[in-house]
């Protein structure tokens, strides 16, 4: 299973550029799995699914329910990034797609809003491109780079570099 | 891991037995999973994960997010038992409670709603206690029974017919 990141601040376009590749690879018929970190403070509004709730309030550290074509785990466990991706290393996966997690050690691609966000192009481990709206700022650095305003040209090269360089 | 089963037909009390056992065994230190099936016919409302959601109709086949002491993992696949049971082995589970999937093999309880049901007890596969609200119905059986009528009575003796006879 090979593996990619998608790391930026708040607002840099991390959820629309996994969208797009997802799509782009799914398209392609590589099998994608996708995972997001919550972010900073609490966890998600998991919504309702009334027996799963009920078994977690009961103490079940994991509660599990398995329909025709879709199932789902919630676990009630603190994990970290290596734990989340044993889990989808059970499955049949040939690409996974990370939002988030700058820090980890993961090919990456970095997106960048301004002037200020350059230095995560240095700072973050393993940045094999750079993204953002403003080609202008992404013009002088040492990584491959693209015009977030040009998904049809940047999609198919950005595809290749993912598959080249990612860990697995 | 050790695994045990409830099975029966449609209100029999299974959701009922699953949470007793799920707050019996929690209490007592066991750390436990659970996992229930569907029914036929469709998948569970899963709630609105909305980037999750995005995902899926990108044409991810798993999809995850990770919050600070909660995660959820949703798979957009057919799987069968034996697969989802090895999600639950990743993780520090002592015993993982199933509910539904009366014909698979792991051991399990059987819960009887009238004299039709008892031909449960005999055609499944390793039953290894059987339950009901009619404890003039259960009398004749070969299995350890127990009356639903009477958790506090029933739950520690069945607590260790679980410990003792589940797979794993």
């Amino acid at each position: 299973m090979q593996i990619c990141q998608i790391a930026g601040y708040k607002n840099s376009g991390k959820t629309t550029l996994m969208n797009q590749l997802i799509l782009y690879f799914s398209k392609t018929g590589v099998i994608v799995g996708s995972l997001k970190h919550h972010g900073h403070g609490g966890d998600p509004d998991l919504g309702k699914l009334k027996d799963n709730q009920a078994h977690m309030e009961s103490g079940a550290i994991m509660s599990g329910v398995q329909g025709e074509m879709v199932s789902q785990f919630t676990l009630n466990m603190e994990m970290d990034l290596d734990e989340m991706v044993r889990v989808y290393s059970n499955f049949p996966i040939d690409l996974l797609l990370i939002e988030g997690y700058k820090h980890a050690e993961y090919p990456k691609i970095v997106l960048v809003r301004n002037r200020e966000d350059l230095s995560l192009v240095d700072e973050l481990p393993n940045v094999i491109a750079a993204g953002g709206w403003d080609s202008e700022l992404l013009k002088n650095l040492d990584v491959p780079v693209f015009d977030m305003k040009k998904p049809g040209e940047y999609l198919p090269r950005l595809a290749v570099y993912i598959r080249r360089c990612s860990y697995g």
